[in-house]
């Protein structure tokens, strides 16, 4: 298998920490798009995928599979033993909910505010910017923050007793927040220690080493 | 199980189509949440789904699921015999990259479009509006129309050989294009045929037949 990748990007990150908890990482290549010099948005690139995003995996037969949870979803049902997404009908639901609600409350958020009030990836790339768009975005992921910490008080991960898909969202969010330099509020204090225990986890450890 | 949505309402149409197609709607009873007086937005329905959004399933437990995605799988899983999300980890994969893109590229893009660049719900609940951003989400929505056009034209369902979630989401789309008078443009003849087909499925004849 191939992924198509930007190493540190929030989103990468999210299947790196996947393939990484699923001891999968020997069975990939990775091949680097150059997100600062649009490769993404090239000809070639859509074709591989049409909504232009990373990462992509490409399957042994060609086959193109985009979007991180559906690449989660793949490379957790390889081994039939599923781990990230869930095992029981009220485990996927959980987990798929809280999962999707990181994208809205926190990560897709964050990377709106990047792409639109900030200079994102630069005048080449951002063809087009709605910066009032873009700051209420940044709004909406501060409130987020706040929501998830609301949940990490009362419950050790994202989507309840395990570790899963919606906890490695939630830590692409984070990465990304902390590049637009929107950092957790301090009294966020579930959501901190939270985060500092994922980053024990050597999946996380590992992405984040890449950043720094 | 208690299903709290908007019978017409283009997300509530997902899980009611997936309802259909599975069997399970005499499992369930429906509460109608009034989109049109915002009761979607008090801060009782907010303490059930964060975002404050339909549908929104809540189990015999007193646990709540939001998001269509996350409702399906659940449903999906309860008999053991899933035929909306795959079966394999290539089909899971699948599913779940068309069914995202079919939100990303038509469904909340014509969403953003209803909410921001027309009247919407009204003064009274959009209490913000946007209307660059939700014409330019009107124009990403044509475009997604004929990619899914070039998708169809190869194969008889949106994620390939088989009648799946994504097709679901896509019929949702074409629900909520309807409503905000986004018609599928002509030249998309295989879109078209695709989405005449899927009416004579009794889960989707059933769903239309309520806005009609």
């Amino acid at each position: 298998m191939k992924i198509y990748d930007w190493p540190t990007g929030p989103y990468p990150a999210r299947v790196r920490i996947a393939l990484s908890e699923k001891n999968l990482q020997s069975c990939v290549q990775f091949e680097t798009i150059n997100l600062w010099k649009g490769e993404h948005k090239t000809a070639s690139f859509l074709a591989k995928n049409y909504s232009g995003t990373l990462p992509v995996l490409e399957l042994d037969d060609g086959t193109f599979l985009a979007e991180c949870t559906a690449i989660t979803e793949y490379l957790d049902a390889l081994d039939g033993v599923p781990m990230l997404t869930g095992r029981t009908p009220r485990e996927k639901g959980a987990i798929h909910m809280m999962s999707k609600r990181a994208e809205l409350e926190l990560l897709d958020a964050i990377s709106v505010c990047f792409h639109h009030a900030t200079p994102g990836l630069g005048p080449g790339v951002e063809l087009y910017q709605n910066v009032e768009w873009g700051l209420r975005q940044r709004d909406r992921a501060l409130r987020g923050m706040h929501y998830f910490d609301s949940v990490l008080r009362n419950q050790p991960f994202v989507a309840g007793a395990t570790f899963s898909m919606a906890d490695i969202t939630v830590i692409g969010g984070l990465i990304f927040a902390s590049l637009v330099d929107v950092p957790v509020p301090e009294e966020c204090a579930a959501l901190q220690t939270w985060y500092a225990k994922m980053q024990e986890r050597a999946s996380v450890r590992k992405q984040l080493a890449l950043s720094s």
